[in-house]
């Protein structure tokens, strides 16, 4: 592998002798996520920096996935790793019922950031428990079970989160018993509801849905999630007037409005969260990811007055022995800290407005192979089509493709991590990568897109 | 409140300013697990050591609670505080379909702790999660839906694990919709069976779970969950034959057998592993809290050949960002060789033939208000009556009482943190107490049971 990118960091002393080992216990060993597990060739990652991780080899390579879109502010960020280190030192765990000062704190950080007044924290491990508590919740608060989702949306892997989620990791778990229905999202790209502008999808969306809460009968519904703006499913941003539209509705009919901002929240879209790009206050925010950027595992629901009053005289019939976790939290006020102190969410629409955004747009304009691009801050998308005509998708749903796998492999030979799904290929780049290092991973893109390019009619 | 205990730790020199201004943000700010939230007064906590704990007034308890029974270790162990801080130096995050070091290294250790040929390690992020992973490939393993799980159990907080529970904390979120079906447990003092001996009630509950299993249909139950130990639902070990007897039947009926360790693993009970008291092998292991003491969230799954087999060339549809966390794998590796190296496992087997054991037959012969005491290791339960002849409980079973609440308040003044539920205290301090801290908690215990037995007849 020939590196095309160096921002100064030198290729690591490596032990690939250690790298070699952890090889060889990992294949014995250790049962991978979403896996068929022999059939699994995974890298060896031995360092991180930044924007930047090295494998066995001692490769560096710059990180456009920030792994699974949680390293906001990048890897081994070094005010956090001291909190970490300072917290492991003062006060690594405690139980949920007695009070911590730094659970407290961050508390009190991502409050004061989330919109609206939800001022109340529960903490999770992470996304999929904060979706399922935010279900509780909306089911305790409004008596009623059923909840609607979005095709095209990922809620998180455990059984009720996986069954809120509309993409295929949700079949094999799906008997139908979940109390989850799904609707069809706005999405103009691969319309559902035969439109040709955004705000033509956003109305026939908003009809849709409110049929739909008309058949199955909204005395029936306790809730309404979403991703603000859904991430893995393709980043593809709600058209005017949707998410307001859905907050009407939500009101109208008593309906609990859980925002999902696991993926989208913390700085990645440009703003604290996704919901302020369109002036949306839901009656529960889920988080997890971006909160601390994954560096010790954290989630949690943040609560509106209303639902947590329900709560007031009322037992939570739920919890879970981490919840608030000192350590946890200690990095998440580390985080939120640094990223105001360094101005890591302007940075990130700085990102979006004047580099990635730019650059997606000529991608667009010159690669037959690229059928649209959509995103902001540093969560973008880049469709991939055989056929900019029939808009055949470069693998299909819920697919990989030859073609997909090898432009991967092209990105990483040329010193990429790219996020990759089905046919598209996103631009999730931490928060505060580098000027210079977003345009050299762009660089790099325009190259395998010019490999796409030889794939498509 | 005058502490009794003096282990040569002196009295913090404490903020309190620090702990008022955290306190006041934890009402402000922190929605709080299994709680009405306007009706607590958390008690602050400002520093542990060990087994021993400082509220906001610097004043210093005791933990007989091991918090919820996760801190096997006890609080700030130097070696696991020093890998905590040495990995966020090295490399805190990656995601799940990378190789890391300590992950590889975590799952090795792991995998020659566990029974049997449990070789491959699924990481998530606590018990929860496991148990819900559990479940969801043994479904997929066998092809049928049904789980089977013990009334007096607790699996987890999340939707299908709070289901899997057969505890009061089921109820809100139960409509009888996630495919599992309870059966009665043996528990000779307050016998489902009309049983007299151990024998009799191993043999009864047997019975009745193959009955059960015939009515239910053994082609429709894809698992039977069980903790090998139950935990918070009483320390009740399984009399003699019970666990054999359970694992011939799911061997004889293709049942795939999980033994939930979250709370019993990891030295708890005076092995690596409760089921090693029974000589039993699950096909399932989850475990949590005790694997790295819960000083960074964690919790895993240990897979059998066979089924790790089934999700060889087919994908496990399964998964979460922070699966296998270097953070928190790093603590599970030095958490153990911390515990390989100053035999905690053997001490707390020590703890429980030499010290406690004996202390609470003792409190059993003296007090009446002493229905039962049972336990191995350091995970001891009294179960308090207000009636030895009744078995009367001293709350009722989902409840608390004031009786109860004025004993956990008594042992609290005297600087002890007991684990309470229902009419139950639970003696469950740290592996690692010192034998003078243990034998002046008991005695704490033994003046309050004084007052309990003020309160049965």
């Amino acid at each position: 592998m020939t590196s095309t990118i160096d921002s100064g960091i030198q290729p690591l002393q490596h032990d690939s002798e250690g790298a070699r080992r952890a090889y060889e216990l990992d294949r014995k060993h250790v049962f991978h996520s979403w896996s068929a597990q022999d059939l699994l060739d995974p890298m060896v990652i031995i360092a991180a920096e930044g924007s930047h991780v090295w494998d066995g080899e001692g490769n560096k390579y710059l990180d456009f996935s920030s792994q699974l879109v949680n390293t906001n502010i990048g890897h081994q960020h070094p005010a956090v790793v001291s909190a970490i280190a300072a917290q492991a030192a003062k006060l690594c765990t405690i139980a949920p019922g007695y009070v911590n000062d730094a659970r407290s704190e961050a508390a009190r950080l991502i409050a004061e950031r989330t919109p609206g007044e939800l001022d109340k924290i529960f903490f999770t491990n992470g996304g999929a428990d904060a979706n399922e508590h935010a279900v509780r919740m909306a089911r305790l608060h409004t008596g009623r079970h059923k909840v609607l989702s979005a095709y095209r949306s990922y809620h998180g892997g455990t059984q009720l989160a996986v069954n809120l989620t509309g993409d295929p990791r949700r079949w094999a778990s799906d008997n139908a018993s979940t109390g989850t229905i799904h609707f069809f999202p706005p999405y103009l790209y691969r319309t559902a509801f035969h439109s040709t502008t955004k705000e033509e999808e956003s109305q026939r969306a908003l009809e849709h849905l409110e049929q739909l809460v008309g058949f199955e009968g909204p005395s029936t519904i306790a809730a309404l999630i979403l991703e603000s703006i859904p991430g893995t499913a393709g980043i593809y941003l709600p058209p005017p007037g949707y998410l307001q539209g859905v907050r009407d509705l939500c009101t109208r009919y008593g309906i609990v409005l859980i925002c999902d901002e696991v993926m989208s929240g913390f700085g990645r879209t440009g703003k604290w969260f996704a919901v302020e790009h369109f002036d949306v206050v839901p009656d529960l925010l889920t988080f997890a990811k971006g909160v601390n950027s994954g560096y010790v595992p954290l989630g949690g629901v943040a609560i509106s007055p209303e639902i947590a009053a329900t709560f007031g005289q009322r037992v939570y019939p739920g919890g879970l022995t981490y919840s608030g976790h000192p350590l946890a939290t200690a990095a998440a006020v580390a985080t939120i800290k640094a990223m105001e102190d360094e101005q890591t969410v302007q940075h990130a629409a700085f990102l979006g407005e004047t580099v990635i955004g730019p650059a997606l747009s000529g991608f667009a304009d010159r690669h037959p192979s690229v059928g649209e691009v959509r995103g902001t801050g540093v969560f973008w998308a880049i469709e991939l089509v055989k056929n900019r005509g029939t808009r055949e998708p470069m693998a299909a749903y819920g697919t990989s493709s030859p073609e997909m796998n090898q432009l991967v492999a092209a990105c990483k030979s040329r010193g990429l991590l790219p996020f990759a799904n089905f046919n598209r290929i996103h631009v999730v780049p931490p928060c505060n990568t580098l000027v210079a290092d977003a345009r050299a991973g762009l660089s790099i893109l325009d190259e395998v897109l010019d490999i796409a390019d030889g794939f498509a009619a």
